[in-house]
């Protein structure tokens, strides 16, 4: 069995968007089991959306649409589909009384266009938008299913984790079990990392192996078919446990954990607080972490020391040490993280100082970074990089790098 | 004329990346007038490229094919499309010398299969890699152009930018010119913009005008299309007059400028440093800030306050003030944003604190939102916003919000 993936609207095709839904769906069911032979972009327009979907009967058992489903006239996949299947539309109660909803809700006035949304195919499983207004649905037709999803992103990925996917399963009883697991990696490079595990890799067969490199991250996706789910579930598990057994070392997480949602997760472990001094980060160490819901329960907030000035005035790093060692230097990193530990009143202080370039800074490269960790009670660490890649690479590294070191302390213990 | 897009990759049928490349060239081919009308994505598969390649020649005059041009035997779009043709792959010297040229500076030793690179289609014309190894090509054959270009998006787009779009002027006589021109709004929503725009957007025919909204922002893209440049540019200035008219006050930058380069800009030209206080934002104001090149000359930095007791001891908001105004309020977001200017001495210093959510905060819903500036020796001001959406977009709107002030704040002058 295999599946295209057919993306309608004009914004796609003049570059506005990229087709983001295509890649979702893809890994979905390629989590599912089923091969995706094609995606194709078209915009909104009848004839070659007609001609579109006509290539697809010829090559696909199974055809996703996404976009097109709105109130305007320019959106008309669900009359292409229903004129090409020879289906009429028909009012969905439910979907209707839900867009009522909707504008009761927001106060605003219902414009009569509004109500094409609740159209759907007659015949068809109706998809619920818990995010929207334009419901989704599947049907099959002469061997082929169709299923249509919203454009927006937002509403189309909820549609499908919670309904599409379980249509797919029961249409097309998969009843081969796909399980997937993610093992991140940081602190270690895709080829060093393939290099630990190239006999595992080259004898993949179930799980198969996939890494992946990304932002300074790797990450091994394993993934298991079996008719029995537990069985699936421990091969998983043994394949991860040979990886572990080389590179655990470097592994910080699973799935759709970052080293963020991570050090989040460890401090509220430990019941510890932090506090950060960022120079060359700017700000985006703190902003990563304040991103995460709770994250007011361990992290106190610091200080952006972006220039010399706010080093020494806010951060008492005293002039003569910034004249002599330089603000990108060991002493200063370890000032840094003490300093603005105690002045948060923090359990630890991490700071981070270098150079994310494009120029050169006190005579260091681009790339030469101090990240300083400094915990109440202990001599503080600090540890030294030299990093590769652009402004953007280096800032987003060295925070990364803040939240590994951060991690190996809190797990240390003591 | 017409183009279609075949991006070649299994990585983008398995969802491991997004297609960038196609949105890439879908935008430069708009420019350049020529429509797209599809974009396909085939997998590392002979078979199933030239079928994807057989139905593109039933409906494109123009065909760009990204990837499989490497030097492994997965790489297979040049080959497929010698056959489909017939015609043979010839090695280009000068590709192979500069391939060899690339071993030889990265001291890494050349295997047999990198020469593969070197070979194009017999009778195209040959488009430099100047960051990668693998040559571009194009040619025409019976009234249909084909253009090959490699994979990663940092060879593809300099390529494409500097030979590619050369070769379509000449091969199709673009004597017309395509010129365009992004303005940027904020402050102002989609629906509000198209209200006050409805006789021009509807008048519309060169130039084109054309809203998108995203991240809280929204766009219109002008288009005009003249055989004499210096008319196109005059039209564009026209229909912009006409706008900005309307809707200046609300009109931020052009192209690719954002709120973020916008407010360096104008505090260079002001000679203002600036320095903040980041509740809410967590860090993500002065990280915008800083992440661009040369932000040091103008961005002091600041503290991110994120918890009561920073917004206290390192800020030095009293107790009593946080205990019956709050944190999120007025007062508080007032003396946040003079103590933070005056700490780190800066001309400006700008305040966010209010409520991320997903929970309330002292009584506040959600998107409850003061912003501060404080200008040295100036009466300071508090703007107080009611933001909607998800935590991140509150954060991300605040920001802005800081941003929009802040250029309001610079262009008044005095």
């Amino acid at each position: 069995m295999n599946a295209e993936i057919i993306a309608v609207g004009s914004e796609l095709l003049l570059g506005q968007i990229a087709n983001t839904n295509a890649q979702f769906l893809s890994q979905q069911l390629a989590e599912l089991g089923i091969n995706v032979y094609f995606h194709t972009a078209v915009g909104d327009n009848a004839a070659r959306l007609e001609q579109a979907v006509n290539v697809a009967q010829t090559r696909a058992d199974l055809i996703l649409f996404t976009g097109g489903l709105g109130p305007t006239k320019d959106d008309l996949t669900k009359e292409t589909i229903a004129r090409l299947l020879g289906r009429r539309l028909v009012t969905d109660e439910e979907a209707l009384r839900a867009i009522e909803a909707y504008f009761v809700r927001t106060n605003r006035p219902m414009t009569e266009n509004n109500k094409k949304q609740a159209l759907v195919l007659e015949g068809s499983a109706v998809l619920k938008n818990e995010h929207g207004m334009a419901p989704g649905m599947a049907l099959s037709v002469n061997g082929i299913t169709y299923m249509l999803l919203p454009g927006p992103p937002k509403e189309m990925r909820p549609m499908f984790t919670k309904y599409g996917r379980a249509f797919l399963r029961s249409a097309f009883s998969l009843s081969e079990r796909i399980e997937s697991r993610v093992l991140r990696f940081f602190g270690i490079g895709e080829s060093a990392l393939e290099t630990a595990l190239a006999d595992l890799i080259d004898a993949q067969s179930n799980p198969t192996i996939a890494p992946l490199a990304g932002d300074g991250e790797v990450t091994l996706r394993l993934t298991a078919k079996h008719r029995d789910g537990a069985e699936a579930k421990r091969l998983l598990d043994e394949t991860e446990a040979a990886i572990l057994m080389r590179v655990g070392r470097y592994c910080y997480g699973y799935n759709d954990e970052t080293l963020f949602t991570k050090t989040i997760e460890r401090l509220k472990e430990r019941g510890w607080t932090v506090a950060a001094a960022e120079s060359l980060t700017g700000g985006w160490f703190l902003e990563q972490l304040t991103a995460i819901a709770g994250a007011s329960a361990v992290v106190q907030g610091g200080v952006v020391c972006y220039t010399n000035g706010v080093k020494e005035q806010v951060l008492g790093v005293p002039q003569p040490l910034l004249e002599t060692d330089g603000a990108v230097s060991e002493p200063c990193a370890r000032l840094l993280a003490e300093n603005v530990r105690a002045m948060c009143g923090a359990d630890v202080g991490i700071s981070f100082t270098g150079v994310a370039g494009p120029d050169p800074l006190e005579g260091h490269p681009p790339g030469t970074v101090y990240v300083g960790i400094a915990v109440r009670g202990r001599d503080t660490a600090v540890h030294r990089l030299t990093l590769s890649g652009t402004r953007d690479d280096i800032r987003v590294r060295t925070a990364k790098y803040g939240c590994f070191f951060l991690l190996e302390t809190l797990a240390a213990g003591g």
